[in-house]
């Protein structure tokens, strides 16, 4: 502790964006004289200070206020000035510096908010964008274990009356530490003089307020419960999310995952409100990437442009049979990507999924590769086109075909794996994206295949 | 009313599968007359025949029946037996004969029913597939609006146990009609010597039990309610619909357009435990409609044989400029596919979607056509590829690249709007589909701009 601190040293550390000294000088004041030193600042100030603590200090210093300047202190800390002033943090730092508020601060002060407002703290709360903490509204009932069903609906009756859903009421101890859950049938269904604890299972499933709101969603279909609590690290509960913000919840990410699927990135807005530049720059980012992984196919064609010269009855099929590839990949990719988003499909079956994928993609091309070996020999006998050798060019296509299918397939169903386990997005393995990679060692199949059978006659 | 009329001859009706005559016979029947008529028949015979009648009709009968021939009766409906030889009937047939039944018959059978049963029913019932009907829940607590909340706590005590959930109580009137929905909040926080009719407001949101389950997606994220009662087309109240069943639909929906976007028919089975020769035939039907679709880029590519075999290094960039066009196309109509199953967007749309298309799309491929451009350039210089003509070149593939992205675009948004206009589902317009029409096109755009802007030199 460094004897000359004075509430001036406060205001340059916060002046001057300084986060790092400011935490290390206050970490380890008792919390009486840092109270002391942050009276005379202003409210945003002290607002800062206070969130810059360590859990435990913050809660000292909060319960060492008086309630009227709890009150102030918690309006303060959803002040804009407050949250531009922690924004300037940079993310590292924000990780590092802003623990977890305590809980009944947490609490106290979600219910000050409305939900515009809790949106905005949600920051300064420090929850991760598309986690549950910002999903989580702070009104439901708490009841104690302790009370009558008649106490507990006595007390519905009084406090009830804001509360998000009054299907689920949760129960706590002492310490604010979620306890069980109950049915609200449960109570309806139980004579009013029942012990609330005789009611209690003690099992119950909570959500973390850092956990991502897929987990959310996951819990809540499996649970089938109207609402899930949800608490902080310590256990203490916070706020519950109901299943109706859930439905958003799943709806907003299947439309990413259509969008990202259909070659775009997620336009996280109406189309028929973004603004169109803002939606073109959305859109040409992937078409521009795409565009660029096929130059490929010119540089792939530059190499058989002998070939082609020779035989351009060749470049004739060039179309049919990468497109194909093409399809069959976005096909297996966007397969894969959707069982893998309701998780049908983990990691660990990558193996499973490659033998039904070389199994599919065999059929698949076989069926393919007989209907195009088909096509010509009909077209080559009632036209006469495709030349003299047009049984083998015949036996090119349908034998590139099937290779081209097969290949499409496995790289469409394996290239989410890879994504995932980089830790990546499996849906920005967009339907397009596997097609342009299909494309280009399409080509390479097809001329190689030519070359093989055509050697001698045409080429 | 035939006189000869014998219960012989309604067994005869029933095994020859002749509903129409059976029920042209026995619709003006009086019910004492025909419930004594049906006496003797097999209970499974008696149920079809019952079954047959109209609505009104099988009302009378219904309250005809002693309570213990009701409940016989109620159980042969859902018998079998007596399903299949419903099912033997045309679907026009179904539509004609099967009235739906009286509400009250509706309520106690479904009751009746375990949840796999009540899957079944849904077809005797007579709810199309994918309608509200087969996803209600008959389980839900029913009051009356002349009762205390004291009293409604009390019945709900006592006969809610099975109620799917007590989030939502419903009041009806003597006929069993819906004449409000209450949330359980407002008895809670009511004193309990209120009656009920200070609570209603006469505003409630109900769903028809042949509504189309989508409809019950909107309504309820709409209602913000944790369920939505079903009426029959009286306005009986015939079960309810939970908001957890609904999450299910909406994820399921997103799931069958998601595989329809990517190039498959809807597996309707999980991808791990789909069989492979099913999964193969779902696959297979649309690859092979691409194929055949795409076989005209072949027909194309041939009618520009004799350009290829002049300037060889068109072919080159083939590929790359038709999966541009394919590119912006898929990602068009995959964007507009979405925001139609959201709502965004309605058919009436059209003409302000395709402006903000034309824009777009001219914007995309000024963005593609220049990189193409500066590619081609950079490669004639570096590495003197293309030949002395590559400023043409350069020049072609430039300005193919903006009328195939603005085609693609356009054609790529258009395509949902006149699926949904002629009745078929947008989403079948799949990625895939897109991209292959737009192949055909593209090849005839880059051919036609090279015709004109190679003419003299390399054509």
């Amino acid at each position: 502790m460094n004897a000359e601190m004075t509430t001036f040293d406060l205001e340059t550390y916060i002046e001057a964006r300084d986060f790092a000294s400011l935490r290390e000088e206050i970490r380890n004041w008792p919390a009486g004289d840092l109270a002391e030193l942050m009276e005379p600042l202003s409210v945003e100030k002290e607002a800062v200070v206070f969130r810059l603590l360590p859990r435990g200090q913050a809660a000292q210093i909060f319960s060492y206020l008086s309630s009227e300047r709890q009150q102030e202190l918690l309006k303060a800390l959803a002040h804009e000035e407050v949250v531009n002033i922690l924004n300037a943090m940079s993310d590292d730092d924000r990780t590092e510096f802003l623990e977890e508020l305590p809980a009944q601060v947490t609490q106290q002060l979600l219910n000050l908010l409305s939900p515009q407002e809790r949106q905005l703290a949600s920051q300064f709360l420090g929850y991760p964008e598309n986690s549950v903490g910002r999903l989580m509204t702070p009104h439901f009932v708490r009841i104690k274990r302790h009370w009558t069903v008649a106490h507990a609906l006595d007390h519905i009756r009084r406090y009830g009356m804001d509360s998000e859903t009054m299907s689920m009421i949760y129960v706590i101890d002492e310490n604010g530490r979620l306890v069980d859950d109950l049915r609200i049938r449960h109570l309806l269904l139980a004579s009013p003089e029942t012990p609330i604890s005789d009611l209690m299972d003690d099992r119950f499933v909570a959500l973390k307020a850092s956990d991502d709101r897929e987990v959310a969603v996951e819990e809540i279909k499996d649970a089938d419960l109207p609402a899930l609590p949800v608490t902080d690290s310590q256990g203490a509960l916070i706020g519950i999310v109901t299943v109706d913000d859930i439905l958003d919840v799943a709806e907003e990410e299947a439309t990413e995952d259509i969008q990202k699927l259909g070659g775009s990135e997620a336009l996280d807005e109406p189309y028929m409100e973004i603004a169109i530049p803002k939606m073109v720059r959305k859109r040409a980012t992937w078409l521009v990437v795409l565009f660029l992984s096929e130059m490929l196919t010119a540089t792939a064609m530059g190499r058989f442009e002998e070939e082609i010269a020779r035989a351009v009855v060749l470049s004739i099929f060039v179309p049919l049979v990468i497109s194909s590839g093409g399809n069959s990949g976005s096909q297996a990719s966007t397969l894969i990507i959707r069982a893998m988003a309701l998780g049908e499909v983990t990691l660990k079956d990558w193996w499973r999924v490659m033998r039904r994928e070389i199994l599919s993609g065999l059929l698949l091309g076989a069926i393919l590769g007989t209907i195009g070996f088909i096509r010509i020999t009909l077209w080559a006998n009632l036209f006469h086109t495709y030349g003299e050798h047009w049984f083998l060019l015949a036996v090119t296509v349908g034998l590139s075909l099937v290779g081209i299918v097969l290949w499409g397939s496995l790289s469409g169903s394996m290239l989410p794996f890879f994504l995932r386990k980089a830790g990546l997005d499996p849906a920005t393995s967009s339907a397009p994206f596997v097609a342009t990679l299909v494309d280009v060692s399409g080509l390479v199949i097809y001329f190689t295949v030519a070359a093989i059978i055509l050697r001698g006659t045409l080429l």
